[in-house]
């Protein structure tokens, strides 16, 4: 991770603070303004970053011991030279690049990005998708994209629910006694039988309810139904 | 996009931004810390969603409308009751249900996340995979993060570099020449002829020059060989 010319130091601690949570270590700073750099050595999270960050005089001697050199921009209206690819595209390429050789990732300045001059020492320039209207970025979140993308594991895959769906014989058993707290209640609809019964029955299993859901549903109902039978006992 | 409890006034400027750079517009806060709230709706490139931003007290009114509920959490050591899904995975979830109902992505307190009783009120919980050294994220960096996997085009492809790629004929001019410029020059190892030509030959293929650059690049060395032999000429 190369910053070139980065002038907020909230923004390198920022910046710092992302290649921890995802990572990656090493950090070069080309130009920083001075003020911003010392002040981002004090950022919170992202220690170790920042006090092991190398300093540079320009984009050349920064990125001299890495293999490939890929700039980041926002493409704006600037004609750009370089063959450039969307973050989803260019990350895997890195990925595979990194597995054999050093990589330079390098981010501009938060007002102007990355210079022409800075461009020419990249051997492609990479962009992260954005609404067309808004395509500039706040430097940490760009930085934070990037890594994520860079980190991401495309094989991730949902993780089941906790616990275990309720067997047809606890669904049933809800059925039942909700079947028996309506009855209980004096519920209107009740007396149409079988159909209602159904209905009842369909909606108990569209709730699709884990064990532990089911037995806690379950006994909230029989307590319910005991107060009611109890009342009905007392009216009596 | 829900923000609980946010405090920094940066933070919530910054999710704004990223809002706006990745296409959502509808932002709502609970309980922000006032002062923070009136700082963030100046923040720069994040004007309009913020001045539409809706203020709420509870999670409860903020989510009233929406039919999935998922709460952002770093997984620290707190036992969650929730299911919990990596962010690669829970994203396709979302773009699922967007297309027919609303989403409510709920982001927690710098500080402290969301609480216990916010998380009840999601469905399901989504974590951004860090280190396990350093879950813990800045709010704008996750918000951003989270914007761009839930825009992320999975399809998106490697785009082909500018321009076409020069011809063998091509190829064979530059290796030409370049072989004169050498012989003209006194390069030593030249009279080992046809394996050197050969070497020479495989090195310009290697360089994979496309159509530009390969006239570039013979340009320059037909100005290098007329100099050559002008000076061979004056020395005679």
């Amino acid at each position: 991770m190369v910053l070139v010319d980065a002038r907020n130091p909230l923004n390198i601690g920022a910046a710092a603070r992302a290649m921890s949570n995802f990572g990656f270590s090493r950090l070069r700073v080309v130009n920083p303004y001075d003020v911003a750099f010392q002040g981002a050595r004090s950022a919170v999270g992202a220690a170790p970053v920042l006090a092991s960050a190398e300093e540079y005089k320009t984009v050349a001697e920064a990125v001299a011991d890495c293999s490939l050199v890929v700039g980041t921009t926002a493409i704006g209206h600037r004609d750009l030279q370089h063959s450039i690819q969307r973050l989803e595209a260019g990350a895997p390429v890195i990925r595979a690049h990194i597995a054999s050789g050093n990589c330079a990732l390098l981010f501009g300045s938060e007002k102007f990005g990355l210079s022409n001059e800075d461009m020419s020492h990249c051997h492609w320039l990479m962009h992260i998708p954005t609404r067309d209207e808004h395509t500039s970025m706040n430097l940490g979140q760009a930085v934070a994209v990037c890594l994520y993308e860079l980190s991401r594991d495309p094989k991730a895959l949902a993780k089941p629910g906790k616990g275990i769906a309720a067997s047809a014989a606890e669904a049933e058993r809800i059925t039942e006694t909700l079947l028996i707290a309506l009855r209980a209640s004096g519920y209107p609809k009740l007396n149409s039988s079988q159909s209602f019964q159904s209905a009842v029955r369909r909606l108990v299993r569209r709730l699709r309810l884990q064990q532990g859901d089911a037995e806690f549903l379950l006994g909230m109902l029989r307590q319910m139904v005991w107060k009611l039978s109890k009342n009905e006992e007392s009216e009596d």
